[in-house]
């Protein structure tokens, strides 16, 4: 992603270059937690990061390349809170299939950004970038869930690391497609409050989650 | 379509209308089938029906609503499916956990275009239509839902009327999120064949989904 064999870069230093990038970043990630990722154009993510919109290809090709990156950095930073919150003293009884579904479901309920992104990233972020752009979030996916895998494999838990991928796999699915129906924006959650036979579809994120997790854990751990 | 003497002239009569809007929805369908949803434009539907574009307006208002109604027929028609699937002829055994999902695995598998569709509704396709439209789409969903329900109620599994929806939930998201990763395109399928760093992310789409639902099945009838 850091490509600076490419020539398109001004007279201008790296520590610069480098803040107008994290600017950008920044700015795009402010939008998508006030308006949704789908909401947010890369009009938008310039002017309030203060960059000319033709200005941007210097630093990103595009709006999917800008929101993998954020993607990448969600993954890196939900394997460090995972470890953190999978974490066993010495001498501490080793975790159930449940506590690690509710650190699961924590730690994504604490990123509301990371989720929405989770949607997003196989129907069109992952379409719109290059391929070198696509291997490296790819690889740093990978590299997340392995660190998954080794913090629920470290907690005691009775889940090998195959049935600690499947859960990565089922919680990283349900985070993306339930966070969306959880936060349908203020015309449709009004729906939602109206027609009393659209109750059903009103969504607590975190408490569905914990309970579907609890539920897959569980089913992974007998197999 | 079969028809291409009719082709930009304007429907007439309501039979005509109908047929026109069943035209767009056959495109839109072909299309997605063949290039994925997140490729297929409005006007690349117009065209294949023999609409011209100013004239899609007075039968749908949006890409999202076409597919959206796409949606809902596979909503329906994955709910009848399974029905007949988990039919219970008289003095059989009764259904597990296991033959339930799958069920749930094999009828969604022979069901591209639907899997494709369930990752785009939230993201894109709820986001994109009137609140007429989705109340629409949201109630033919419910009751779909509904219908499974009572088509694992009757197949004799442990499974309960909630377990029962729990189960619906984590697979139409599962199928959703594998969909897409199972089927990137060609450049980003070359990506991961050439890199065997990114075998992981191969995804062979009914298997891995009979896995994971297998699981959370037993997970939700021991609960």
């Amino acid at each position: 992603m850091d490509t600076p064999q490419r020539s398109f870069q001004r007279a201008r230093n790296p520590e610069h270059k480098q803040q107008r990038a994290d600017d950008l970043l920044a700015a795009a990630r402010r939008l998508a937690l006030a308006e949704g990722v789908h909401a947010v154009t890369l009009t938008q993510i310039a002017t309030l990061a203060g960059v000319h919109l033709s200005g941007v290809r210097r630093y990103f090709a595009s709006r999917e390349e800008i929101y993998l990156r954020l993607a990448a950095q969600g993954w890196r930073d939900w394997a460090d809170a995972l470890t953190d919150a999978l974490a066993r003293p010495t001498g501490t009884a080793p975790a159930t299939p449940q506590t690690v579904a509710d650190a699961f479901a924590r730690t994504l309920g604490e990123r509301p950004l990371f989720c929405d992104l989770l949607a997003h990233v196989p129907v069109s972020l992952e379409r719109g970038v290059t391929p070198e752009t696509l291997r490296t979030f790819k690889l740093t996916a990978l590299d997340s869930v392995d660190i998954v895998v080794a913090a629920v494999r470290g907690s005691g838990a009775p889940l090998d690391a195959k049935a600690a991928r499947d859960l990565i796999a089922v919680a990283t699915s349900l985070a993306g497609s339930l966070w969306q129906t959880a936060n349908p924006g203020p015309g449709l959650e009004q729906l939602y409050t109206e027609d009393p036979r659209l109750a059903h579809a009103i969504v607590d994120f975190e408490p569905r989650l914990t309970h579907l997790l609890r539920a897959t854990a569980q089913g992974l751990a007998r197999q």
